[in-house]
């Protein structure tokens, strides 16, 4: 399975291309950020980040994609402006028809660092630990967009619930 | 001038084709809303959203965009959802190479109706008589993007202040 992960932002947007699956330790095949000019209108940034993620599926072919649900920000039009950055993104996943999984940043740390408060440097450090890296991925943004993808290989890694609820049911 | 007015939404965005220019009456070419399915994800309602706004622009080909900007709803969640919808939007249009200018909803009443504080009821009376309509556009949603269409050919046709300013600078 192959999936890319994403921590979305107008300004940067974080991503991370991770191979796994149930018996082999996962992978890195890219990481990186897909960066925009701040002289740039809303929609011409739009443009280069939706671009730059339908270019990414093209090279990758992923299975899924994972990405980090809206946090609500202190400031409103910041949350306001990344919710249209996440649009694009959707839209990019949705229209090469990849499964889409949404995660809260809380849980993304959660299931990389065991810790849903843990800091950017924390998380950093456990997905070079997880990918068994030799230095963490650059700029930080990037190492979220890894953790996203990593946060939805394990979580993938574990029964669903409705599978045990089917087994359940099919031992009574 | 043909301008494409949009009001958007992730469950109804409702648009107004408007051709316009400096000497002739605005006359109304289409309007109507683009809707989607409550029980689809929200990437599967951003692609329908998208694709809709696609297909107006390749059968129109609008000279310009005219969309509401975001407003601050009570609820922030939903003000979140409608930037997604109001992301794919801008995208379409800049897809396109369509200048695309936006407006608050209270410039939209005001320039409509003469009140920023106008009710939706007001907004379809003024659009119907502006256009010289038999009756109002329906739904609401409709005659919003149609507001939107239309506050924007009356902008333009008052000079900018930046022309205004140069007509001062040059007189000194």
């Amino acid at each position: 399975m192959i999936v890319l992960g994403i921590d979305p932002g107008t300004a940067v947007t974080g991503y991370g291309v991770v191979k796994g699956d149930r018996s082999l330790p996962p992978r890195l095949i890219e990481c990186g950020v897909i960066r925009t000019r701040a002289r740039d209108t809303l929609p011409q940034r739009l443009r280069e980040i939706h671009a730059g993620v339908v270019e990414l599926i093209e090279r990758h072919h992923p299975d899924a994609m994972s990405i980090e649900d809206v946090f609500y920000a202190r400031n409103v039009r910041t949350t306001i402006v990344l919710g249209h950055a996440r649009g694009v993104i959707l839209l990019a996943g949705e229209q090469s028809r990849i499964e889409i999984f949404e995660y809260p940043p809380a849980e993304i740390k959660k299931a990389i660092v065991g810790n849903g408060g843990a800091t950017k440097l924390q998380v950093q450090f456990m997905v070079t630990r997880l990918l068994r890296l030799k230095t963490a991925p650059e700029p930080a943004d990037a190492a979220d967009g890894v953790a996203a993808a990593l946060t939805h290989i394990m979580a993938a890694r574990l029964p669903k619930i409705s599978d045990e609820l089917a087994l359940i049911t099919a031992r009574r």
